[in-house]
């Protein structure tokens, strides 16, 4: 059987359709390959260059006398099939199909052509119609876009598996300025024959994908995704967003990717049985990949705030409890030591108020009481950095405890650019960050219920 | 009656607390206030020096020849009732207490006392243990957070009335951040004399607020408050965020800010009354300021989607009918207009598909169809920049349609640092921008509802 391998970690990459101008889509994926530092060796065809910046071009795949691994295909619809073809001549078994005009504008007959022609080839094709991959560790990248206008991410653990190339792409690039870690994307467009299925069973035996990110608009085979998805979901998280699940949206369907998107509840029903985690908006997917990525398991689902907002500190409290989550109660042990270090305006207690004078080494004092207390599965730090006592060291504090993983740490800071410099940095260094409390709480929520319903 | 207009209007002020330590606060509330570019004098009080900044010092308020129209005290509880004897024997009518150590520590004996003082001699107070006032017209400014650390925003049509000082001065610096314009911020604290209900009243008939923003843990006097609220929001939209919503929550206002929360149901019904616009969390307050300081009226609830991503617009999709309101059916003479200049590609409907080759052109030769459009009340664009085609200069596009006030416009764009630059220019020349879509339409739907129930 042709695994998936080779669409990240493709040793030889051929372009087919690199244009010399600048702006075309074969020669943005081939400037970005360059621009990567893609460790592998890079081979352009086109028939009517010499040489592309620099490169050779060869004007047919049968001309490169080395084994290519995998085939970047963008050229017009009309085209993919003689291409397909010369894949076949050349014993190539991995495509990457960015070119449109397939079934989701009612060409079923090419793409099903295609599909037929590719299946008896044994060629494995991520597309047709999408953005395709991009593997952070191997800076193996496809996506036509500019660097400079969609950032690439570091190397992390969050894969991302999505039917809609801007909804996946702008995710990364958003992640990325936050400092998000990421490990394989696929914008798998049309899923000719490669699925999300297929995808998701890859990505559940990648050791580098901690959680993976779906979004889907129609499944393709309920079954075999039924089948998959429970078996990976037992090993790592799977937050999925289901698009078009009301009627209108599901007619917008399909004319984006071509999908019948099906009846919202069946859906609902197949991830709940899949023991997969729902996101009702493109925002709490990207909360639920930030938090299930770097927390550790919870042992419970009681929950510590330590602010120095009151206010903040309330709103925690009320989110904790809608959440139906709950407070967890300090240790007496922990009260009496923390009663005899902290000025008396400190309030010891859930929420525990270190007030506006706080400064780290309050902090710290209070993180590793709490760490320590057994009645205390989660903490939720309010670490708002607008006040002058608070010094930039407090990163290294939060971060040193969180290293060693005996209790998943949250922090939420709301602010402007001093705060989010800070906020990155703590993102970064393995903390999952916030902006608003009721975010941070709904996504504790999901980290609680996923290890809860596993075991 | 003493007014409140002195708490922002004030020319001369005198700050009393100021020591030459310049970590503590009334030292941070003066520098503050000269670096601001108040246009106002100031005058400081400490009876230990005789310059601070190369200020004259005076010993005490009483020394000071000229009439002083707000004091800010910065001195330790104790110190406080004989500050207030002083503003009585100048002359001074309004005071912000920033000095914390009364109700909210159980001390109500002495808070009492100052406040039947302050009754006594027709003494309006903001405070007692709040951040106080700050006016983005007149800079007047008494947040003791330095300017690095909190942002100040600049001139616009949001006032915020806020219980807590962090959850009003942190949204503060975050909405600086993303481009919001702020009329007056008053973190009220205790409320010994004045309360949110008093600060409402005023600012409904300020005319540079057009919306107003309100973080309440407890309000002092509830018919007080729907009297006054109904007046309100009949002429500007009122949105409210109660902290302490649960029984736990409502426990830590007791400690936070001495307030009794009251049953989460008595408040509901309240807002509800009082045609107030419900928060559900501070980022729902955030982006509803956002919508209802630059929209205009919408005329309907039908939205019509424009986006170069199909899967943003199937998303949008939803969350528009999960919102209820409604999707626009374009008119007949747009369609017919848009299919003779747009590329077959473009999916001219609801959403609009104007797909990822989309350039700025097309964006504006859509917007300003629908614009002309009658079916539809409320545009929704998904401006994704990463791809390629679409230049900056669709900002300025954009801009000068959203200028003609013929329909709310609010924009939607996802991404990282480059789109966040083109984010914010599009924020600050007057347009709504929102990084998810779900985020957008939640709020689009309440400035209709605001607009819907108001007539």
């Amino acid at each position: 059987m042709v695994g998936l391998d080779n669409f990240f970690n493709a040793k030889k990459i051929a372009i087919v359709g690199v244009s010399k101008e600048p702006n075309k889509v074969g020669h943005v994926i081939f400037r970005n390959l360059i621009d990567s530092n893609f460790k592998g060796k890079i081979f352009v065809v086109n028939k009517n260059a010499d040489t592309i910046l620099n490169y050779k071009s060869y004007p047919s795949l049968t001309h490169i006398k080395e084994k290519i691994d995998l085939v970047i295909i963008a050229v017009p619809a009309e085209f993919v099939i003689g291409i397909i073809h010369d894949c076949y001549k050349t014993k190539v078994h991995h495509v990457v199909i960015i070119t449109s005009g397939f079934s989701e504008i009612g060409n079923y007959k090419l793409e099903n052509k295609l599909r037929d022609l590719m299946n008896k080839y044994r060629i494995k094709c991520v597309g047709v119609n999408g953005l395709g991959v991009f593997d952070a560790y191997t800076k193996l990248d496809t996506l036509f876009l500019p660097r400079y206008r969609l950032q690439r991410p570091k190397e992390g653990g969050i894969s991302f598996v999505c039917q809609s190339g801007a909804v996946g792409s702008t995710i990364l690039d958003l992640g990325t300025e936050q400092g998000y870690g990421f490990s394989k994307f696929i914008s798998y467009g049309n899923a000719t024959n490669v699925d999300e299925s297929d995808l998701i069973d890859y990505l559940g035996n990648d050791e580098k994908t901690k959680v993976i990110c779906l979004y889907v608009e129609g499944i393709k085979n309920g079954r075999k995704f039924i089948e998959i998805a429970k078996k990976v979901s037992k090993k790592k998280p799977i937050i999925a967003l289901k698009g078009g699940i009301t009627e209108e949206g599901s007619k917008a369907t399909l004319s984006h990717t071509g999908s019948l998107a099906g009846a919202a509840n069946v859906y609902m029903g197949i991830f709940k049985q899949c023991n997969i985690i729902k996101a009702d908006s493109l925002q709490d997917m990207f909360n639920y990949a930030r938090i299930l990525e770097k927390s550790i398991r919870p042992m419970g689902s009681k929950v510590q705030v330590i602010t120095n907002g009151g206010g903040f500190g309330i709103l925690s409290t009320d989110a904790i409890i809608n959440n139906e989550l709950k407070m967890a109660e300090l240790n007496k042990d922990t009260k009496n030591r923390l009663t005899k270090i902290f000025p008396k305006i400190v309030i010891i207690s859930n929420p525990m108020d270190l007030v506006g004078d706080a400064d780290t080494n309050r902090y710290k004092l209070a993180i590793e009481a709490c760490i320590e207390d057994n009645n205390i599965d989660v903490l939720l730090i309010i670490l708002l950095y607008q006040t002058p006592l608070i010094t930039t060291d407090v990163i290294d504090v939060i971060t040193e405890i969180n290293d060693l993983k005996k209790k998943p740490i949250i922090v939420v800071s709301t602010g402007g650019e001093f705060t989010e410099v800070l906020k990155k940095n703590l993102e970064m260094n393995g903390v999952p960050t916030f902006t608003f409390p009721e975010d941070a709480v709904k996504s504790i929520k999901q980290l609680v219920n996923y290890y809860e319903s596993k075991s």
